[in-house]
């Protein structure tokens, strides 16, 4: 018998690796990650990007996103066999369908080595508090509106006992225990944690990790904020890490002031 | 007869004029002033303001700016008679009730003299443009996204000329005939006329006249656009000026981009 094919074969395009850049305003979406019945940014993306390229996309991200928070540098990749791969179309059609909410930034290829989530060599988020009595009609959707006296020099001073390496059980939501019934670590490394005052009224604060664990930068931002007010000293920030338990530090600071701003490769 | 009274006089406040500085995301909004049916910023105000004095009140503005235009310095006032007048309680409950589209900066009693229109001594109204070829979610609202080369060398030459006092037919939208059956006057003077680059990706101009006429603002930024894409030469804008013809003029920028940014008196 001949073992040389009856029907030609369908060449198949090989596997290549997308990475984009994302911007979005998190404030009409139910958070980052796909999650039927809702709206999402990932939702959004992967059946656009779907649609366009005729192939079912999976997204991978730096940062899964809560919901209300934005995001300025979101990284995802995905890959694709589509014959249609067109970066800057897909660029644009994102833009013109998807926009003005998400916005992608930059279109590139990547070596398959390169993962989004995996290869990240840390991540920066920004957090924006406007001070004014008044609230501000233009930062409404993008700032925790707190209009009290805050001890700049206080918060300053707690900020530094976060950088480092430090068990964030106390600044974390638990998450549920994995599938070999062992609890994950909450173990995470800060590496810079920064005040800044842009503006005569507003107050920002950047900090960068390797990674986070789940609202760990709102739990933070609304510890060193209590801090400010005086309801915790700066020196008992490293008595609330050692106690490992959520119920010792503040409060968790809302969603809107806070931004995925930067991821580091 | 006796000319003593007969009932006891009721004792009427005296009248007292209250000046606000207001900022207002003009998305929403049809407009700033009052226009029954629609959703406007005085509209908003006057009722909430008649319900909290339990009086109707008439505001006056420094500036009436059109459907999606923003307001970060509009001054209003209005009198009162009300013995409910708490400024900082008006205030809070404006900010409160009306938040977070309209905010008041400032509440304050001023002289009887003292007119929000008639006292300006100037207006600078603030145009934004977003260059980057991706949209910015964050800006969407608040600027005019222009991904285009524009010479901004030749559109400084050409905002030179628009500086001093002329008639500005070619940049205004003719207003109806006054009811002395004579055309209005066009003619209006700008004192300042400045573009800066607060961002690498950001343009904006500020600009300050004594007073501006109907989409004065936004036909002066349409123009100098045109200018920066090449369509117009700098020195082609005194001619422009000369004609006293908005056709002869260039395109009106959008609204979502200008703001009313101060007012001087």
């Amino acid at each position: 018998m001949s073992e040389s094919p009856t029907t030609i074969e369908l060449r198949e395009e090989p596997a290549r690796r997308v990475r984009l850049l994302v911007a979005y305003d998190g404030t009409p979406f139910a958070g980052f990650a796909r999650n039927e019945g809702v709206r999402t940014v990932a939702g959004d993306l992967e059946a656009h990007i779907s649609r366009v390229l005729h192939e079912p996309v999976a997204l991978t991200a730096a940062g899964r996103t809560d919901r209300g928070v934005h995001a300025w540098g979101q990284v995802v990749t995905f890959d694709t066999r589509s014959p249609r791969l067109d970066l800057q179309r897909l660029q644009k059609s994102i833009n013109a369908v998807l926009g003005p909410e998400i916005a992608v930034r930059e279109a590139t290829l990547v070596p398959a080595g390169f993962d989004a989530r995996f290869s990240a060599r840390w991540r920066r988020y920004r957090y924006t508090i406007w001070r004014n009595p008044a609230p501000n009609p233009f930062l409404a959707g993008t700032a925790w509106h707190l209009p009290v006296p805050l001890d700049l020099d206080a918060m300053r001073a707690a900020s530094g006992h976060f950088v480092g390496c430090h068990d964030f059980s106390s600044f974390c939501r638990r998450p549920p225990v994995g599938p070999d019934g062992r609890e994950r670590s909450l173990e995470r490394t800060v590496l810079e944690l920064e005040w800044s005052e842009p503006d005569l009224d507003i107050l920002q604060l950047e900090i960068t990790a390797v990674a986070f664990c789940h609202q760990m930068v709102r739990a933070i931002t609304g510890t060193i904020v209590d801090v400010g007010r005086g309801r915790f000293r700066p020196d008992e920030i490293p008595s609330i890490l050692d106690a490992r338990d959520r119920n010792a530090a503040g409060r968790l600071a809302p969603p809107q002031g806070l931004c995925l701003w930067e991821v580091g490769y």
